[in-house]
C-alpha cells in the first residue's frame, strides 16, 4: 500500500468538503443522501467516509471550514465585512450557480436548526463553532474602541451581539431567495449604529 | 343535520390553528403527522381538512394568522415592539413549555425556508404574507418621520428592511435555541438607529 502524505490527504478532504458544500445546498440536508454525495463530491461512500465519521460530521465539518474562514474575516476586517462578502458572492448568480449555492447552504444550515434542540450532542459542536465567532467579533471590536471608532455608550458584548443579529438576520434573509438589492444601503446603517457619530 | 353558525366554524377554525402550531413547534414541519396533528387538535383528520385543504395549508394559515396579529401590533406600535415580544414570550419558559413553544413555532417556519426556493406556489403565499407586514413596517416608519423622530438622513425603505433584518435576527437567534439574556439591550440598540439623535 502506498503511504498517502499529509498534503494528499488534506487535499482529498479538502475535495470532499467542496462537494458536500454544494450537494447540502442543492438539496437540503434531509435531501443529500448518501448516494447523492457520491454523486457530488465524484467518490465513493468508502472513500468519503474513510476521512468523516458520518453525514453529521461531515456537514459540521463544512460548518466549521466555513466558521474558521469567517473567523479569520472577523479578525481582519469585521463582521460586516463578512456580511458584504456573503451579499456580494448571494447576488453573483450570472449562470455559475454560484449564488444559488450560497443560499441554498445556508438553508441546509437552517434545516438543521430544529435538531439544535433536540441533540445536545450536535448542539455541543454547533454552539463552539459559533463561540469563535462571537470571540473574534469581540476582540475586532475591543480593538476598534481603542482606535476610538466605535461608540463609547454600548458595551462591547451588546454590540457584539447586534451585530450577530445582523448577521443571523442576513442569513435567514438570503436562504429564504428574498431579493438582495438594498442589503447593501442596510449594511451600511448596521455599520453606522456601531460606530462613533 | 345541524345548521353551524359562523360562530361556530370560526372558533373551530381557531381551535384547530392553536393546536397546529403547537404541534408544528413540538415536532417541526416534517415531524408534525397527520397522526401527531390530530392527537394535538384533538379532533380527527376528516374533521381537520374540512377546515384546511392539506397540511401545507395549515401550516401556512397558523402562519397568516401570526401575520395578521403582526400586522396589527406594526401598525400601532412598531416592529421593534413586535420583537419585544417575541423576546419575552420566548423567555417565558416557566413550566409551561411556552417559551419552548415559541421558539420550537419559529423553528418550523424555518424548516420550510428551503421549500421557498423551490415550490414557486408555496413562495407565492408565503411572499404575500411578507408583504403585508413589510408595508405595515414602512407605513408606521412614513408617521414616525411625518411626527419627526425618525433620523431624516436614511430612506423609509431602507430603514424598514434594517429593522426586518433584525427581525429575522431574532427568529434565527430564537429557533436555534440560543440565549435571550442581553437580547433586549440588542433592541435598544436597533431602535436608536432608525431614530433622530
Amino acid at each position: 500500500m502506498p503511504r498517502v502524505s499529509q498534503d494528499q490527504l488534506d487535499a482529498r478532504r479538502k475535495e470532499i468538503l467542496t462537494g458536500a458544500r454544494t450537494c447540502f445546498a442543492r438539496h437540503g440536508y434531509e435531501g443529500a443522501t448518501v448516494r447523492r454525495l457520491e454523486e457530488e463530491i465524484g467518490l465513493s461512500r468508502g472513500a468519503i467516509f474513510h476521512h468523516f465519521r458520518d453525514k453529521d460530521s461531515l456537514f459540521l465539518a463544512v460548518a466549521e471550514d466555513d466558521a474558521a474562514t469567517m473567523v479569520a474575516t472577523v479578525a481582519q476586517h469585521g463582521l460586516v465585512q463578512v456580511m458584504r462578502d456573503l451579499l456580494e458572492r448571494a447576488a453573483t448568480d450570472g449562470g455559475t450557480g454560484q449564488g444559488a449555492d450560497v443560499a441554498g447552504w445556508l438553508g441546509s444550515q437552517l434545516e438543521v436548526s430544529r435538531r439544535l434542540r433536540t441533540d445536545p450532542e450536535f448542539a455541543k459542536r454547533w454552539a463552539a463553532r459559533s463561540e469563535a465567532v462571537a470571540a473574534a467579533t469581540r476582540d475586532r471590536l475591543q480593538r476598534q474602541r481603542e482606535a476610538g471608532v466605535l461608540r463609547a455608550d454600548v458595551p462591547i458584548g451588546i454590540l457584539a451581539q447586534f451585530l450577530e443579529l445582523a448577521y443571523d438576520g442576513l442569513v435567514l434573509h438570503l436562504a429564504t431567495g428574498r431579493p438582495v438589492q438594498d442589503l447593501e444601503a442596510v449594511l451600511n446603517l448596521v455599520e453606522a449604529a456601531v460606530r462613533r457619530s
